[in-house]
């Protein structure tokens, strides 16, 4: 092991390179979005025109929903096709909840089982996806954190929280390679949260945004969440959401929705006061180029090939520098787009000394509701966007950072 | 003039033919639709990939706002290229009003102006447009109707209820050839809806829908309204929509949007929690086919060639039939999509007896908010989809019902 002197060395080094690098987005690399360039060259045939071009299909193209049942894991009749962005999805959702009574029921979020003097709560697993959190601080939903363990939220907090809090409306959920620990929420988490007992009004957004992004050979499996809200009597608690953004593209993508019957009727409902009809030219050229679930699956190997030495570089650095610290732990996901770095007590330390030799990470405490981890240890790593080069040369930054802030 | 027997002998002759006509769509033919084909085969070029296929550019992407700054009359800084559907855009931004503060105010119309008990209320020009009814319907928000002159909406009535009401929170306007009168409004009208004093977060949404949809060589002029506001101290006043619904596609276009520097660090906070960036391929698509505000004027001029028979159908049926008969009057539309037929008291009966012999009308009444046209009188008439010759056979169906239900 390098001595401190040592480190501050090679940190003096790397801040005289002068080199600027980037490792908060969590966004595809250009390398990654050539691989589906073919589907921005399909032609809209002149015999399509009539049907795709005008008004109509407010929940989406019949065949774009028929591929992606299988993706969200729902029947065909209850899976929509939207827009570009699952996050406006979720966004919209959540708006409709707080603005128009849930199905079934006379009262909506905001007026929450009649009881207007207080705010809707929502759960959120932390460290999560800072986007959830960003929702609901906008809309006024105030945020219970629940820990995030090796097998998904801490079930002892959910359970507490939802037979305890009157406020309790929903909660967030990324079951599978979460953002941003990677982790995939267990069998047994899964069925819990699908047959625990809750208000009637109780909804669990189902962020499955990394279904197919797999790292290893074998990927990670989880027990269908729809089915077992079904067969629980809960089939209204769930909206399965997902998109192609890191699929296709981020941007000209699509977002993906699977919600029970009453809940799809009363989302046409909310649909209707809003759209004239989904994107059904890029919905189409979608089918074309993925055809179905295996040319989803096949697209995906191509991505993996791309970003998995990306992760290997993060998880190789992080090994050879930081083995033996104490204080510093790391999870190295089977899945996804994030790496996190724990580094209690220093966390914006680290991330501030990782800026001086020109590296940027995401703001220690992003993934937690309203920016606070209490514990100043999460650190989120992105390493898809920038070369892998970049990224390794970045990891050791980092780490360096990571030994100075603990002086070990 | 034919007697009434002779009315009646050729209502049953067309009822007996058996057809379905269809004029309740206003939305673009199939043949309009192929003439923006071109627009959809256009590649997104390799080079391109990086910028137009990853996640950013909430508000647009920067040649797509240049072109359509002009269309919407506002500076390319105050413009924003979004999704598919200016619906989508205005339903949010009432979203956004109610929910969060106005800019520079410390109130949401929700809790306008502090009076919580108060439900926002909002002008709507009838008969006007259904779907800004359906939005003010859905969210609890009250409908003044104010009549439309031939000038645009009745300026007195519009007067005393900026002065008087307190609830009033804002407006709805179709200025040039309106949905579906056809009336666009006058210099006066647009300079004093500009120009009259108001509450400070009283908004204007000026869904200026048919801005380039004219149906004679001289298009109807309005002055800049965004710039009026602007200039009266009231730049905050004005939502300015558009889209390319129908230049395009109903579905594959883009929506428009300009508003003052004010509403648009407003907006793009809301962007934010929603959206993770626009559909740039798209948007390039766009730029690539429409090139500039020439290239959009040619393709309306193809829009016409195609649209004109059709309003010229339906106005020497009219003529034809119905010159002379008391109790029954039309507007001629100089642009837009859409026919007004007047039948006061005898609306709903004259879309029943016409329905009796297969031709569908929009439901009496859906131009006036809840559906409710007090004096029974308003018929809007969609004649873009059909082909011409369906359009002049439904016309005499709709001709005939009317004589029928006045009994001339």
């Amino acid at each position: 092991m390098h001595a401190m002197s040592d480190v501050r060395r090679r940190y003096a080094n790397f801040q005289a390179s002068k080199r600027t690098l980037d490792l908060t987005r969590g966004k595809p690399s250009d390398e990654q979005l050539a691989i589906t360039h073919p589907l921005f060259e399909i032609h809209i045939p002149r015999a399509e025109v009539p049907r795709l071009l005008n008004y109509g299909h407010i929940d989406g193209l019949p065949e774009a929903r028929a591929l992606f049942a299988p993706y969200l894991g729902v029947p065909v009749e209850n899976t929509m096709v939207l827009g570009n962005s699952s996050l406006a999805v979720m966004h919209d959702l959540v708006v409709q909840l707080l603005l128009s009574p849930l199905p079934g029921l006379s009262y909506s979020w905001s007026a929450w089982r009649g009881m207007d003097r207080m705010k809707p709560t929502m759960l959120c697993p932390v460290p999560g996806y800072d986007r959830h959190h960003t929702i609901c601080e906008r809309y006024g939903i105030d945020m219970i954190p629940v820990p995030m363990t090796k097998d998904g939220p801490d079930m002892e907090v959910v359970r507490r929280e939802v037979e305890s809090r009157g406020s309790l409306v929903g909660m967030w959920c990324s079951p599978r390679y979460s953002n941003p620990t990677g982790v995939t929420y267990s069998a047994k988490v899964v069925r819990e949260l699908a047959s625990m007992k809750t208000a009637r009004g109780f909804r669990i957004f189902w962020d499955d945004a990394y279904r197919v992004h797999d790292l290893e050979d074998e990927p990670d499996e989880i027990p269908n969440f729809f089915e077992l809200c079904e067969r629980a009597g809960n089939a209204d608690r769930a909206f399965i959401v997902g998109s192609t953004s890191k699929i296709t593209s981020a941007g000209s993508g699509l977002a993906l929705l699977g919600l029970s019957q009453a809940n799809r009727a009363w989302y046409l409902k909310a649909l209707f006061a809003q759209t004239i009809g989904q994107d059904k030219a890029n919905q189409w050229r979608h089918v074309q180029f993925l055809k179905d679930m295996e040319g989803v699956r096949a697209l995906m190997r191509e991505h993996r090939a791309i970003v998995k030495p990306k992760f290997d570089g993060v998880a190789q650095v992080l090994r050879r520098e930081l083995t033996g610290i104490p204080g510093v732990w790391w999870e190295v996901p089977r899945g996804g787009y994030f790496v996190s770095l724990y580094v209690p007590g220093h966390a914006k330390q680290v991330v501030h000394i990782a800026s001086e030799a020109g590296v940027k990470l995401t703001p220690a405490g992003a993934a937690y509701p309203r920016g606070i981890d209490p514990a100043d240890a999460h650190i989120r790593l992105a390493p898809t966007y920038p070369p892998l080069e970049d990224v390794e040369f970045a990891m050791q930054i980092v780490a360096l950072s990571v030994r100075l802030a603990l002086g070990r």
